[in-house]
């Protein structure tokens, strides 16, 4: 099922310049610097349930593409706002099996037949007829102590691991795994949406918390900004190394002192319409910059993705559910009032992600092939695809080169999908390098030290790893 | 002059399995569900008069190139608003023959060299030194009873043709078609921008027409709807299966019905601004939403065009004159309200079409891999060629698949392209799979399935055919 | 170094046919009909200084990168607005050998080579180990009479190079080279913008200036345009056969006399704001359009750069220091009262660039396709590049055809640069048609003929040279 060439180009040429350097990183160890998975797998060790709870109900990649072809999210046991969440597991894999052919073409599908083949050694493509004895087979292995989280972590060579949490996290999982003894690199990602966003659910009760953690006084901004500060330097002590923000638009603010309290005292007030919510949003970008000056934590800012656009489904299943939807994202002016103040400081490492391909060569790689503070994230989400990652260095590396991008995030909640993801990535990079070779664009003897670069240690150095 | 290996990569491995999945489609009948052909033709089935009036003379991407490089519409005998036409036709094919040349890397030389060659046995390349004899060729040829639109029709092995027709149209042409026992399938489509746009060119007494040909009273929102109803009824029983809307934008809403009747009145009252016009037609389309839901007809949304542009030739030579440029469009938010009223309603099969592709991957993509409702057109007018067909399954089928398009259109008003713009469509399909397969993305069996559900399964679902 | 494959794709069918293309076009002279040496090199022909004065401290492409990855601007000499520039050459050119790598997958990194390679034999790949052996290497050479730049002209086999000036200039150095005898064609640019433009430095000075060299009264807008009418004429006298502007958008104007008059007095005030400012703008397009069209000069259009985007450089070292990024650009709706006008008249031939990849296939393409005044420039910029030309033949031929473009543009302030540049721009378009060829979309015969138009014929015809 998985042939040793896939996702190299069919060009001789080139698939053999890049099987030649797939072969010097294939076995390197994972860094997996951003992503969702859950920190109680690694503190419990406890065995994954069934296929289907492994599988297919946490992974939006999988149910969203079968809600677009008419199969209902509760007949797939989706987790429902009032609790209910009723689905046989085995049932719902069938309904997966049947469905496998839409995934046809999609990167779902090769990280799916890589776990399926690699794992548990199934070698078929999954269909109707095998879904009932794939769905023994991967049961029984879950069982199995090699199939506990951290057996796997080791298998898969992870080195590090990070987790995304709330600054009102108490980060006792860590914790825990890091009293366990096991020697497994489990690091949190300080990720404040919850207490900067001001139409989060539950936003002002998040404030509030903040300040009851940290003993700051959170009803002046500046207490507000120390309460972070202090989260910041707990996250720090707990190993994490970055921060990540997610937002609507790219917007960043750069207002005088009294206006920043201002403002923030019109947020706190729950009346604030729309506006000054994006504003205070945009200036607590370029507040976060500056703490990242100052603690070294490495930025990150993923904008674009209008959250829950599906009404229905956000008020049956909660957000999360594969409704979010790209849109134009403005980086070039959005920007300015941050970069202005903090993109020539050595000390900041700002990393940029889109969800609007059309930015990369616009947008993206200029603003990073100069800025020195700016580096350009991985593709994301929707674009983390094998053509997707391809776009992604045919349109930035002219203009920013490789050295202003910072390796592969696997960004999911799908644990077992993250060997399959850097594989990919892996090969796609290396794919991508053997053009350039065929071509006679750069020496091969560079590709090879490229294609270590991007797989280890541009990684490291952006994350300080 | 047609290589059998036309279109295909160029790579052998990525060409061999295009090849062998072209021989399983080639011959496989023709479905149009969305075209403008003329169902004149077809009912009083007369020869075409000339080879200016049948490849030019109604081909704005022949004309357009012409018109860019200097060559003035009235030497080409485009008919002028004040009825003036005046051009030989064999100097007209003269003048087309001597700049095809123009129209090298072009879609438009793809299919004039397959209808010459095919249909007219014309084996050369079109210059200025075969013109005339090129012209005798076809001339005689179009005199003969195999050249008449029927003929052609049954040898095109056309399944289903669909036109785009006015709901004030009485349809007779298609009534004769039927009742002349001729078996040929030829459907309208309804397509209401008359009605709905308020600066349609005769708006307002279009819709008086519609309320004396329905018998509703259309000074009221709810009796205009009613009219739409019964002309949407009458079409279905002419054998329509879809509506088509070709908005400037996407904009959908979602008014209450009290808004919606005083918004109409204002529209009526013929002193509507443009603000209220587009609200207008935003709430049109999900009216016409759920009348789809109710009614079964499949919906087709094509925006984003700007019509017109050339204000000199629209004056002297009137609409679709190839002065008709693409913008920026938005689908994200402009497609919610409709989307959160009938977007998760089995129902309902709505259709999106864009003349910009940087939405393909970031809007229309995510959108269509999530709701039940949403399905890809294909690659519209400009892009309706190898590089724009290629660009749109590798920037959308990661995200929806391939089961959330829908097969080719052919989309044109030139009756004899149509084989050779099919042929086209199946030989890109074709390289696309061919390139999954050699690159170890997809098996070959697969492959197989999935041209063919491209072909015709794709087609025949979305348009309940 | 040099591959003589590199360049072309790596399938060896398109590739063998590319090879022969490029056979045909490599030799031929080069026409450069947009750049920005300087004319004062040709009228004193003195030796250039030293290698990184040659290379490094002009080429904005090469210290952006070396800034993005925190080499200072200082430190590589980089001239700055105080009048401070104090970096030993060779420590200089330490610093870039020594941060080479940089540009690996970067279109810098190809030029560079290239010229190393071709021009003084050097061709192991630069780096810190030779770093001062070809320091040494270049510092002589440039004392060489071979390498003073006229004979770096004709060796280069340049039949033209035109410069870009203000209208204020003198154009004494072009007047220098003419009077010399020497018989390099070395033409001016008329690029008004520090006249046209309120908020360029000096602007009011400027326009008083304009008065002062032409004697118009510029205290009128009628006044003012005569004073451009007269300086155009200037530069057409000194051998000028085109303008260009660089604008922020690309809107357009067409405000009736008097509105222009009472805005120009607005401007004048030196009390406008930047809407008043934007509309000027606007409409100096179109005034310039009309002036080409009375005087024969083809006009090019640059929108899109925010200059000047990073605050910190900017103070420091002035503009063009590689901190212009580029942003959304809209043509369709902007340029429509300037097409209105004058877009149908053949005698204006009016050339667009961009920096938004986005609009090539969706608004350039169009535009280009229909009116006959519009053609494409080459990509520009940052899309200047293997990567960058490929999709820009990808995504406008289809609809535009070779026919609307224009051949390349070098568009370089680095004069060794002009032979690489060219000889990658027609690489690529030996490698577009070699695999339209080995696709069977074009016959061979036609590719010879199409890039000899690209080369040649395409660019004398676009600037009347």
């Amino acid at each position: 099922m998985l042939d040793s060439m896939r996702l190299f180009p069919s060009d001789p040429e080139a698939r053999a310049v890049a099987a030649r350097l797939y072969e010097a990183v294939r076995d390197l160890p994972i860094l997996s610097p951003h992503g969702h998975t859950d920190p109680v797998w690694f503190a419990k060790d406890e065995a994954f349930p069934n296929p289907a709870a492994l599988f297919i109900q946490p992974d939006h990649y999988i149910f969203r593409m079968l809600y677009s072809q008419g199969v209902s999210l509760e007949s797939l046991g989706i987790p429902q706002v009032d609790g209910g969440q009723q689905a046989d597991p085995r049932e719902v894999w069938r309904i997966f099996a049947k469905h496998y052919f839409l995934f046809r073409g999609t990167p779902t599908r090769l990280w799916l037949d890589y776990s399926l083949s690699t794992l548990f050694g199934l070698k078929e493509r999954l269909g109707p007829e095998n879904a009932d004895a794939y769905y023994e087979t991967i049961s029984k292995a879950l069982q199995a102590p090699e199939f506990r989280p951290r057996a796997l972590f080791e298998k898969f060579r992870i080195e590090v691991l990070a987790t995304t949490d709330s600054p009102l996290d108490t980060l006792e999982h860590h914790e825990a795994i890091r009293e366990s003894g096991w020697k497994g690199r489990v690091i949190p990602t300080f990720r404040p949406d919850g207490v900067v966003d001001a139409e989060y659910l539950g936003f002002l009760e998040n404030i509030e918390k903040l300040g009851a953690i940290t003993g700051e006084s959170v009803g002046t901004f500046k207490g507000y900004l120390n309460a972070l500060r202090k989260r910041r330097e707990f996250f720090k002590e707990m190993g994490a190394t970055a921060t990540d923000h997610g937002h609507l638009t790219a917007m960043t603010a750069d207002l005088d002192p009294s206006t920043s309290e201002s403002l923030y005292q019109r947020i706190l007030s729950g009346r604030s319409v729309p506006e000054e919510q994006q504003i205070f949003q945009a200036q607590m970008l370029t507040e976060m910059a500056g703490m990242s000056v100052e603690d070294g934590l490495t930025m990150q800012l993923h904008p674009g993705s209008i959250r829950n656009h599906n009404r229905q489904v956000y008020e049956k299943f909660g957000r999360d559910k594969g409704a979010d939807i790209p849109s134009p994202t403005e980086y070039v002016r959005n920007l300015r009032p941050l970069l202005s103040r903090y993109g020539n400081d050595p000390r900041l490492t700002f990393i940029l992600f889109t969800l609007d391909e059309s930015t990369y060569s616009r947008e993206l790689a200029p603003l990073a092939g100069h800025y020195p503070a700016l580096k350009l994230g991985p593709p994301w989400w929707f674009h983390d695809s094998p053509e997707g990652m391809m776009r992604f260095r045919e349109l930035a590396t002219e203009t920013a080169g490789f050295y202003n991008t910072v390796g592969f995030n696997d960004d999911t909640r799908a644990f077992l999908s993250i060997p399959s993801r850097h594989d990919v990535a892996r090969r796609i990079d290396c794919g991508f390098l053997g053009r350039l070779v065929a071509e006679h664009r750069l020496d091969e003897d560079e590709a090879f030290e490229v294609v270590h670069d991007l797989t280890v240690n541009l990684v490291k150095k952006a994350y300080k790893l």
